[in-house]
Order: structure tokens, then C-alpha cells, then sequence
């Protein structure tokens, strides 16, 4: 089957050229769940494009029966942060312009709900498919509310009408992928909300971090708040429901890169969760593997206490006990003195995930993280 | 008097070359308060650097029996910020290093203080001057065990290490003043904090803007939102009490630049204010004049629909009706079409206060700020 | 008249967006000479966006008869340079992948034409006009095979790919007009080669600063220096012709602004100069004005001795005398002394014609340029 | 033996902090050459650092009996490049604030020199230590004249204040070695200047690239030419003489790291060149390697012929045949289209000795280095 390709404008530059969105839609003949995934939303992680494109391959090669409802891929979903440069780097996390975290800037609908405990109490008696739907209906009221704001003379910022677009393409979806990876250098793994651990093992990683609720704006937390908060007021009132609306993080691998093997697992992981949630009605694939999920409270992240070169690190995937010497310190002065090289050891025990692309550091920037798996 | 000049280290680099903070303290004969003034927080915010290097010149043709407590003055307070360029232009706001802005970083005591209401009442029969004494001692106490932590291996980031040892110079302060500017180009005006209003006035200058307290961890927030909070613990067990204890951030003019006339409101506004605190005990100045205070909230900013350049903009201090021509956008396209130029209408009325720097824009940069006055 | 619209792909970015070149051509009813004028080559001098645009609202108010020739219109000529940002800034002057300033990456044939003499000595006995078309199609042929080469699987830089698209729309004009602005802040002139100096006054503008030749790869001196080349080859064999073609870059005021009034100048001097030329065959401007012409040579540029901040400079167009004090650069450091304020003072006669937009300036940076008027 | 330790201010930042140079110099007890290494003049090529803090371990474990003449180790040689950060990265290459490639500012006595000829006439009869001196004594003069224009009103560019400070350094040295990396990714190699080629294999690396003359104004070529620019004029009267003095460029490996293999060969490299010149009297190592010399013009640079992804691109050290498949681009589109997976074959063959870092380019941006070899 063809995928239905859309463009969307998206915002235009100073020089009169417009950036797009471009979505590969692959509708199947039944009407089922929307799946949407996207990639590249952080300048330098570039491995989702990878991932994307042989789902993309995979998709066309089955025929429209086997997909149940829809699957929207959106590769390169950020222009402004795919596209600038910095020497030969990629900017990575941050607008250039106003420094903001590109994942910290999304319209979280939880926060704008004033009515939300009438809104439970008016849907109690319903089923939950109707409770979905008619809440999807009031979340889409209020954004249309945001996107008229938009069009009065004040507009609004970069992130506003950035994620006008982009939100627009998602907030009636059921599942939500977004591929990350590190702007440094990590392992494969994901993150995931509480109440939404069962299905985390489907993706077929080896660790994943658990967020309790976080306020930060992101991208996968922005879509999925508003459902748990409703979750939460029908509960006070008696009503358990778990709505079957997901939303993932995946983090594959390294920045800059899209390493080969990381984007069989990001494949690999899609593919049988899609096939588990039978969007994908044919698979073969279906395997479920033990997911080791850990609280994000648990990630140490260390800095430099001082300027200089880092040597001797410890490799990704190294498992530290408290006291393991984790890295040395080169560290020059200018006075008069030889260089010292400083002993950094582990305070706690844990598996090395994370370790900076630079091995050049000030003061205070970030040498690596330990995860207490 | 002279100044005692103190340098305090304050982060080391890559290279192993140090930054540092310099200090000139201005200790009068008699005790009193601690004034603490510093400038260029925001690397791009240069026009303290004037200020403060006058007032040095004023204090210093002055005799201690002249202060009354002591003034310490911090010029050039963020080497980082001040140092690094993009291009010929300073950075402006934010660390290029993790985009964080610079004056968002700062430790707040009211947020980590889990036992205010306790405190509160173990000092309900106290004056306040005694309260004052013990609650500084209580934050010092606090801020003590933040510095160990980063003594550890984990150390801090950036922000953490460098607010460590700017905070370190003011935690014990009465009066803060800190000194921007734009990073745009803006008028003269102070931002104030309710319950501080009074004062304002000794400032001198036109207009201010009010501050509802918020949560951004700037740094005249972070020093004076746990004296509010414990005010308000106070006043709920029945005891009205202000503190001696003022934050102000004056805003002279824009980027990059040191106007003479912002220089010299702002000296005018400092010594004036100072004499009013009788920090200054023999200064013939002593003025007040009618300060517009206006809630932040009345500030509408306006950013660019389409992208292109700016023309025709309004120039700072119009003042406008809802429905004037703000500015024009002639904005280039890559369709085969003339060129545009769009109109932008004033939503509401309101002064022209602070606009871009830069006429060019990509869609959703900003343009200019208006001032419900 | 209407102009023809034409759009040309110019590069396409990692996130598959393409950016354009929009060029508007008007075209007169009687062939004749071919003018190109475009702006914003460097990404922060906006300020030739707005001469164009009233350009081609004057040329729209023409018919077709009033204009001889036609005349080629190329706004916003380098949308990677105006769309980047750092912070609220354009990067200004040069690509922020490489490094390499924007005006010095283009083709210039006088240095891979190795056969000149041979070919002057074949043309001795033509007309002028003839030994143009002659030449006009041997740098074509030159230039064809410079595009052929990036069709190779090496293909070739962001400058090679870039230029390749901007110098096929001029290699073939008589007169081409390069509308730049300071990075920082100036006074209206314009750049002007040996040999071409007789009509620079019709340009209306002040000052000119005269080019020997030079080896930078400009846009304007890529142009001519092939036509340069050949007539000194020419009058080596005793052939003294000057072709009409020349080459100018007009710099309009400072950097991310459209000065009013540098755009007024910029619009009367190119509308006086076509008219001079006859492309515009009824104008009613028509005037000359003495122009000052001053050798490049005679640009004196100040760099900070120390670093600090620039205080007391002298404006723009201040004449000053050898010994005049220029500017105080307000010094602090971190060895427990007082700030210093150093005086700068003149080296030599001459009009401050730039200055640098950054009052904040480390040890070696940009403060002014005198030029000896 | 101890070095004797000194440090140099280098450059005096707008905050009032000064950058330094620290140099370690090892002293041999008998006089001798005079050795000058250093790292780091490029941001992010941190490599050399750590062989720098090998070699001093090493030189420290000597006594001076075992050194002849000096060597001068000068690690973080470029502080302004080092410590500068875009998001994670440092800025690589060129600086930030003008674009210029800090190695492309050089002072180059041999550009400057316009009595070259005279002075090789009247030392004709010289012998060759004799000429050497008066020639050093020469370059000096110039040098110190180059240096009082610094302390004139006008002062100098960065470029000029910072070469100013380190080429004063090492302008009467006999050897110099200057340990770069690649910015992006990449094999140990070393670039070596034509009549030196036989002394390069005693660096013990595999592959060497071999610089006909060029106008870079590099370190290496700026220390090297007025040398070259003698024996030339030398030479012309009859005189053959090779100077005992080199100038080499140590490429070891990747940005951004300090891989410890490299380290080692560096290490291993010039502890063998300097038992080979005798500098070091006792060592064991002493021994040669031949090394494959291929000169620059060899070197094929392949760029992005469209925007996209970098995928299954060859490795470092693949030796390719011309035709073979060296790389493919993902490029995506926004016209609705499939993304395209673009193959990119080699013109020649060679190996692969430099791939960029990052994965995502622009059109026209850097892909791969083939060697000739």
C-alpha cells in the first residue's frame, strides 16, 4: 500500500522561504486506533529519520488489511533545529534564538482544563469509548481556541506557532511515538509513564526510565496529562479507567548519528508493539521481553568540578559500584603549577547510560549519568 | 574612602584559565545595612558596568562617616555571559552552553523551606528585627548545605556552581539592586515587587513594572521571595510584619550599549534611593516622583505572523490606541508573487516600550512590546 | 509594467526543505543593457530588502517603453545567511558552518582564464562591442564547466553550491549594483574600482571608498575583474578600451536595520544612475554630486587594546584631528584594583565612518574605522 | 627533572579576566635545539593535551643529563578557541566572534621580507649555523617591529594580539610540532613540508600528507617559510643548504576526544623524533617506520549533493576503488514525495581517511576525505 503524503506549511523564514511538515499516512482498511510517530524534534538526534524510513519501507510492502486504523509518520518534524548549525555541529536541544528546549515548549491541555472535575462528573455514566470521545472533542475546542489566538496581530513565538503545526497533527491520536536520542552518547532506551508500564516491554528494550508526571512542556508528557488527569478525577469519583492512549519516548542511541544497530532495535520495538496493540493485524514478530523500568529520581548526573580534558571514562553500559573510579580529570591552571589529574568516583552504584560528546569541559558541564538499575 | 576590593575564584575553564568575580566594598563608619549592587547578569546588558563604575567614583570621594552600613558594589557579575560571542554581538540572554537564561537559574530559599509555618510560630512573641536575624541565619544554614553538595563527586552544573558563588555575596544583603538593561532596546523603568511598592518612587525613574510574585528563580526573586513568604506565614498567625528587605532590577535602556542618559538615571535613581534608606547619610538629592506602576500582566508582547523585515515600526515611548499601525511587515515569498507588506494593528492601547533589535525576523520573532500605562 | 517571477532552487536543507531565489525582471520594450541589483548577501545588512522593494514599485510604475533593456531584481539573495540566528541576532557576516564570510566565495574567472593574452591577441582587430560578446561567451564557457563539476559525486562546498546558483543570474549583466549595509553602524557609501570612478557620482552619495584591485573574492569584484583583465591585456597590445560594464556594492547604514533614510539614499542614487545610463529613459532625476573618493588604504580600523567596555566614542561622521581623543574603554579586572579608563586617541586625521554595535568588547575586537577624508 | 614553569597573559577579556599562556619547559643540562610543542590551537582538537601530559610525566622522569637544548611544551594553546561552547560543542575551527580559522593567522616573515635577496648575497660565505643566527636575528628585528604596532592607538585584531603572544614563543626554535586532530573524524597522520620528508617516518605514523608550499598562513607554514624562502634564495646563488629546522602538524584523530591509541602513537612518535635529533641523548625507542607520503592535491573532498541523512557510509581506513559505493543519502522532500535514497560512488580510489561527525547535512556540507594513497 501507498502511504497518502501531506504537506503542511510550517513557518516561514525571514528570507520568504517556508518550511514544511510533510506526514506519510498509511490508512488501513479498517478504521482502527491513529498511530503517530515522529522523529528529529531535537536538532541533533537525527536517528528516528532512519527508523521511519524502513517503517516506512515495511508499510508499503503490506497491503491495506493488514494495517487496522492509521499510522502518521512525520521524519524531520523540526526544520529550525534540523537545519542550523553551529561550525559543524547541529545546535541540538535549543532554538538558537531564544535558547528554549525544542521538547519543553508543547501546549499541555492539563494545565489550560478549568472544568475538569465537572467535566468527569457529567461523563460518569458513560462508557469509556464515549468519555474518550467527547473529552477528545473539548481538548479540540480549546486548541482551537489557542490557534484563533494566533491569528491576532500579537501572534504569537517560534514555540507557539511551531507547535500549533505540529500538535495539530497529533492530539486526536491514540499512540504517540516520539524518537529521541541522546544529544551526547547513550544506550537504547525508553521512557514511560506510570500507568502505561505494562505495555513498555513490547518495544523490546532493555531499560527504561518511569516518569512520575513531570511538568516540563514535553512533547510525549504534553499528550498524554490531559488523560491521565482525567483518569484521575473519574477515579475520585469511583470510576477506574485506564484509556487506551499511550504515549513513548524512545531514545536510540548516540546525536548526530543514526547508528545502525540502534535503529533495527527502534524498528524492531515499533513493529511488535504496533503488532501487539493490532494495528499491525499480520505480524510475526509479537514478542514481549522484560524491560528493566527505573525512576528517573534514580539518574545522577555528574558535572566537572573543574575545567578541563576527560580521560579514562568509564564506557557506556558499564555497570559502577559506589566508590569505582568513573572518570579522571586533566586539569590545567595557570599558575605555575603541573596539571592535576583528579580522581571522579561513583556515589552510588549504577550502569553508565549516558556520557558526553565532549570530552573537553568548564567548570559544571555534564561528564555523564549513572543509572541505578 | 576607598573601597575594600575583594576577588572571589569563580569557575575554571577548559583551558585552566580562572574567571573571576571582583567585589568593591564600600564600608561605612558606622553599621547599618548591606546594600549589594551588581550589573550585566545578561552578558548583552552592559549599561551597569557605567552605573556602578560611577557610583564607585562617588562613593569613593566620600568619607566613611558618610555611609551608613556598608554598599557592595559587583560590576561584570557573569564573565561567561559578558565574554562569549556569536559574531560580533554578545549572546545576550542565555548560556550558550544549555540555552538556560541566565536570570533563571537562582536558588530560592521559599521553595526548599518545608517548615516556615513552624518557624512562623516559634517566632510569633519576636521582633521583627530578631525574627530578621534568625530566619537570615536559618537561609545561611540552608544555603550551607546546598554548597556541600557540591563538594561531591556528582558536582553541579553551570548554573549551580556560578550561582553558588554570586549568592554567596548577597544572601545576607537588605537592599539588591541589579542592574539590566534590554537585550533589545527599551526605556528606562524598574521592575518592583508588591508589598515594595512605596519605594519605587526614590528610583526616580518613569514607570515600573509590578511584579505578582512568579516562579521564574530570577535573581531579585530568589532573594526576596522567602522574605514574602514568611511574611505571609506571619500574617496568617496574625502578626503584620514588612521587612526592611527590598529586591529591585532597574532596566536602563538597550543592548549592547551604554546610553549616557540611562547611565545617568540610573546613578541618580540609586543615590537617591540610598539617601532615602539614610544609607547615604549626608546626600542632598532626596526626591521622589510619581513612578507609574503597571502589572506585568498589562504587557502585550507582539511577534512576527509571516516572516520578513520590520518597517515603519512605531518608535519607544508612542503612545498608542487599540487599532493604530504598529508596524509593517514586508515579507518575501518564493511563490512567483510580489513581495507583501502587512499592516499590524495595536490590540489594545498602550506605550511602546521595548522593541527588536533586528528588523529581520522569521516568522514568530519578536517584534515589540506594549505597556498598558 | 509587471515584472516576469521567476523562482530558482538554490540548496536544500538536511530536513529536505529547499531554499529559493526569487528574481523579479523587468523587462523593457527596446533591448539594450542588463542590469542586476541585489541585497542581503550578508545575512545582518538587511537595509537594501527595502530599496528593492520601492525599486520594483517604481519600475512597476513605468510602462514598458520608459525602461531600455531590463533590469534584474534579487531580494533577500541569500536566505541561509538571513534566516540564521544567535540569539535575537543574524550571525552577520559569515557562514556559521565554516566560517567563510559570504563575500568571499565567488568565481572569479580572471584567475582560471589562462589564455588572456591569446585571446586578446585574437580580438585586436574588433569592436569593442564584438570583443564583449566574445568574451561574455568564453567566460560562460568557463563557467559551464565549473556547474558541470558539481554534478560529480564530490559535488562541491555550501559556497561552491550556493554561488553556482547566484552567479548564473549576473555573469552575463553590464552593470551590477550589490546593496550591503555595516555589520555594525555607518554612514551611507559606496565601494568603487580603479577605472570606474567617472560615474560614482551619480550615485548621490557622500563618500566612495576606491578599490585597487584586490584578491578577495568579493561578488562585486568576482564580476569585474575578468573585464579588468582583459583590458589590461588589451592595452598591452595598444588597444585601449574601456567596456561598458561595471560593478558596485553601495553600503547603506548598519547592520539589522532598514534605515529611512540610507534607503531614500539608496533609491534616488540607483534610480539617478540608470537614468545616467539611459536603462531608465525618462527619468527627471538625473543629477550628479560630487562624490569624495578615498583609497581603501586609507581606512584606519581600532581594535580594543585591553578588554572592557567603549565609553565617550566619538558618533558617526565626526572629523577628527590626529591626537583627538576617540573613544575611553572602561577596563575592570579581577587583581583587587579599580576599574581603569583608558583614552584612545587618534593616529591620524580622518571621519568616523563606522563604529561597532557592540559597546562590550574583549581585547582585540572591532571599535571604529576612520577613513581620510 | 622539573620544568620551569611560565605563564603569559594572554588576552584580557571584557569582564576584566585575563586568558594565559603556561608554558613547561625542560631544560637539558648541556645547550642544544630548542623543541616547541603544543595542542589545542583548533577548539575542539583536545587530543594533544593529554600527549602533552604524558610527554611531561616522561621528561619529568629524566634527569637533565638526558635532555640536549630545550623543549617548550605549551598544552591548551588557544584558550579563546578551547573554552567557547555552541550547546555541548566547542566551536571547532574558526572563531567565533570572526569567523577566521585560527590556524590561518600567522605571522609569516617570508610575505614580509622584501630583502631577501641581499641578505642571502651578503651571507654567501657564510657558514650555515652563522647564516641561521643572523637570519633568527633578522626575523626578530621585523617581529619586534610587528609587535610595537600592537602597543600603537589602533592595536590589532584578536588574530594579531593573540599570535602577537604566541609566535613570540617559538620564533628562534629549531623543531616545531603542532598537535591537531581532525575537527570531525578521522586517522593519525601527519602533514610534513617538502625538503623535510626525510625525517617524517621517524614520527613512526602510517600515512603522511606532503604540503607543497602554500599561503595559509598556518603555524606550521608560518614558523616554516622564511626558512624555505632562504635556502630558495640560497640555492639561486649556488649555495645548497637545509636548514635544521622542521616544522610538522601531528594529526591524531577525532574531534572532540582524546582517543588513547592516538595518544599513544603521538606520544610513541615524537619521543623517537626526539631521540632521532638528539634532543633526548638516552632514549631506547629509535626507530623508523616507513611512512606513505601522498601529497594534498591527492585529497578528494566529497560534500552532500542534496540536504539529507548519512547512511552505511564507508568506515575510516576502507581502502575504495574508484566506483565503489562510498556513502548514501537519505533525503527526504516536502513535495509529497517518497524520501529518496540518494548512492554516492567514489571518482577515485584511495582510502577513507576523514568522515564528518555529523551525520545530517545541508546541501554542500562535508561528507568524507579520500586519500590518493
Amino acid at each position: 500500500m501507498n502511504p497518502i503524503i501531506s504537506t503542511y506549511d510550517l513557518l516561514q523564514l525571514a528570507s520568504g522561504d517556508n518550511l514544511s511538515l510533510q506526514v506519510y499516512k498509511f490508512i488501513g482498511q479498517q478504521p482502527g486506533k491513529k498511530v503517530y510517530i515522529q522523529s528529529n524534534l531535537h536538532g541533533a538526534e537525527i536517528v528516528g529519520n532512519a527508523v521511519i524510513q524502513e517503517l516506512m519501507r515495511f508499510f508499503s510492502s503490506l497491503n491495506s488489511s493488514e494495517i487496522q486504523g492509521e499510522i502518521w509518520l512525520v521524519p524531520v518534524c523540526n526544520p529550525l533545529g534540523t537545519n542550523q548549525r553551529n561550525h559543524i555541529f547541529s545546535t541540538g536541544r535549543f532554538n538558537s534564538y531564544d535558547g528554549k528546549n525544542w521538547n519543553r515548549i508543547f501546549w499541555d491541555y492539563a494545565k489550560y482544563c478549568t472544568d475538569l472535575t465537572e467535566f468527569a462528573k457529567s461523563q460518569i455514566d458513560n462508557e469509556p469509548e464515549i468519555i474518550k470521545e467527547n473529552y477528545r472533542a473539548k481538548i479540540q475546542r480549546a486548541w482551537s481556541e489557542e490557534l484563533t489566538k494566533l491569528q491576532q496581530p500579537k501572534s504569537g513565538t517560534v514555540s507557539k506557532q511551531y507547535r500549533a503545526k505540529l500538535q495539530s497533527l497529533c492530539l486526536d491520536a491514540d499512540y504517540v511515538i516520539d524518537i529521541h536520542s541522546s544529544s551526547n552518547q547513550a544506550i537504547d532506551f525508553l521512557f514511560c509513564f506510570a500507568t502505561r508500564e505494562a505495555t513498555a516491554q513490547y518495544f523490546l528494550l532493555e531499560y527504561g526510565i518511569f516518569m512520575t508526571e513531570y511538568d516540563g512542556h514535553a512533547f510525549d508528557e504534553a499528550f498524554l496529562r490531559p488523560w491521565l488527569a482525567l483518569e484521575r478525577e473519574l477515579k475520585k469519583l469511583g470510576k477506574n479507567v485506564i484509556f487506551d492512549v499511550e504515549s513513548w519516548t524512545l531514545e536510540l542511541g548516540s546525536g548526530m548519528t543514526m547508528n545502525p544497530n540502534s535503529v533495527k532495535k527502534g524498528i524492531a520495538g515499533i513493529k511488535n508493539y504496533l503488532s501487539y496493540k493490532k494495528v499491525l493485524t499480520n505480524s510475526i514478530l509479537l514478542d514481549d521481553k522484560p524491560i528493566k523500568l527505573v525512576s528517573r529520581d534514580t539518574v545522577k548526573s555528574y558535572y566537572a568540578p573543574r575545567g578541563g580534558m576527560i580521560q579514562n571514562r568509564l564506557s557506556l553500559k558499564t555497570l559502577v559500584r559506589k566508590g569505582d573510579l568513573l572518570y579522571q580529570l586533566l586539569s590545567f591552571n595557570k599558575q605555575q603549577k603541573l596539571p592535576e589529574v583528579i580522581d571522579i568516583k561513583a556515589e552510588t552504584d549504577g550502569l553508565v547510560f549516558d556520557i558526553s560528546a565532549n570530552e573537553s569541559v568548564n567548570q559544571g558541564e555534564y561528564v555523564l549519568d549513572i543509572l541505578a538499575v
